[in-house]
């Protein structure tokens, strides 16, 4: 009996909550999903697709007699969805997110969440470039981090069940400040997008290179960029809109960094570019050995083998 | 029989170099495979692991004899080997490198061909982020694009075999006008590379952002750019030098599109970044169609699934 939650209610029914929706039948974590998606389109999918035990109209009536609400909706409507639900949360419930950014997050949720029920904060690092509810899959999460953000009112009960929630999905669980996610974040996911974005942008851009050159070549280092710069638009508009300063400083930092080696080129000086280029390979090497990938050679080769 | 050359010399025995022997042999397209190196170490590596025929002690000793020889050394010391080479080559045999950027190859090899050697420049957009003799595999060129760079003057028909030897080893054949070439690897290759160099700095350096936080939390988007910056220091190294000047126009409009993101960010519009990132889906989706990918879910998840 694994069973943590009688019953979860999953607002937003994309690539997040649909993964959720997979895992926690797979390891029997809730007695009940019942979901619920703005676009009667999705809805329809989702009934359609079956993940879900019930889905229904309105989060007002997603949040009926749960004791586990996951807001799963890009960063910029989780105001609206908290105001509207916030009225109709049980004592006792659990409130949680998945947004990837914090701060905005609690700065939208936690006011309109009424005493007596738990607010933590949370985010899956775990995604692929499709969404959707189609794009859902029971092992998304499975040893990836989850991190957490209690405050320091955070019920221990409360936060344990969904702690023991979160590793039934397959997930590490880590507890983190918000500011300082906010901050690791901007460096290790929001300013590779962007960058990523740029990129492809510019490619698209340039007249003198046809998109099908682009295409065609893309293998050599191009292609790793375009997966990226596939992810869900108002998903990262809206990371982009509410981690603006830790986002902004990193950017900052980023350029100051391109233009010494940009320079570096310029002027010739190789041992400066070959001592760049040895040091960031020991940083890869602990990606491989913390097991967040492993070192089959892949660059540029993918799934196609 | 499907024998191409009597015999391949390969100057250089790294990741394309092993590669390139594995898939002769795959294929059968040459009647012995002679390599050298310049260490002592990667030539001993060779002997044991058996992939050419013999292995020799100078470039000079190689080219003894072949009638394709194939310069797979860093861009930079192109020069020096080719200087080495050119009074030992015979009438008639083919002269091929495989350096990523053709403009600076061209100039610092074709002084040392004598007349009646063919020198055709190419360039298989194929890798990983691997180096060295044992990272080579016979698969590497299987369905990636190999550009060769003939001049006017080159003979077609020993061309027409250097295309058939490239199409044994699995490539799809493009040829293409050599400072075209380099415009369109630093889109899709070298730029691409030094923002990833960039990124991976950044994040290496930042006092407030731990290593083991970096690592631990890199699925989400980073993980890619570390791939990339985990490749060979020395060839990369080469790159940018002797692609200075498309490098740095890229760089220029990439620079220029960042600054207009960022100044987005900074002013809250989020219209701009929606169509932004909107835009470059589909250049992914004109990847997937060519061949050069799967839309396998893999954002984040790699190989460990």
């Amino acid at each position: 009996m694994n069973r943590i939650y009688d019953r979860v209610a999953l607002i937003g029914l994309g690539l997040i909550a649909s993964s959720m929706a997979h895992a926690i039948r797979r390891a029997g974590l809730a007695g009940e999903i019942v979901g619920t998606a703005r676009s009667e389109e999705t809805r329809e999918t989702v009934r359609e697709l079956g993940f879900c035990d019930k889905v229904v109209d309105s989060a007002t009536q997603a949040v009926e007699g749960a004791d586990l609400v996951v807001l799963a909706v890009p960063v910029g409507v989780m105001d609206e969805i908290a105001r509207e639900i916030g009225p109709h949360l049980a004592q006792g419930t659990t409130v949680t997110d998945v947004g990837s950014v914090k701060r905005s997050v609690i700065d939208a949720v936690a006011p309109h969440i009424p005493e007596g029920v738990h607010f933590i904060p949370g985010h899956p690092l775990a995604g692929t470039e499709h969404s959707g509810p189609r794009s859902g899959f029971a092992t998304l999460f499975d040893n990836r981090w989850c991190i957490l953000l209690p405050g320091e009112t955070s019920d221990p009960d409360a936060l344990a069940r969904l702690r023991a929630f979160w590793e039934g999905l397959g997930a590490n669980v880590d507890e983190m400040d918000v500011d300082h996610h906010d901050l690791v974040l901007a460096v290790t996911s929001h300013c590779p997008h962007l960058i990523a974005y740029t990129m492809v942008g510019v490619a698209d851009d340039l007249r003198r290179v046809t998109d099908s050159e682009v295409i065609k070549y893309s293998a050599a280092g191009f292609r790793d960029f375009t997966r990226i710069a596939a992810s869900d638009p108002t998903m990262w508009r809206d990371v982009f809109l509410n981690n603006r300063e830790a986002t902004l400083e990193i950017l900052g930092r980023f350029t100051e960094e391109l233009f010494a080696l940009q320079r570096a080129i310029r002027t010739g000086d190789g041992t400066l570019l070959f001592d760049y280029f040895t040091r960031t390979r020991a940083i890869r090497r602990g990606i491989i050995e913390a097991g967040q990938d492993t070192d089959a050679p892949d660059f540029g080769r993918g799934k196609t083998k």
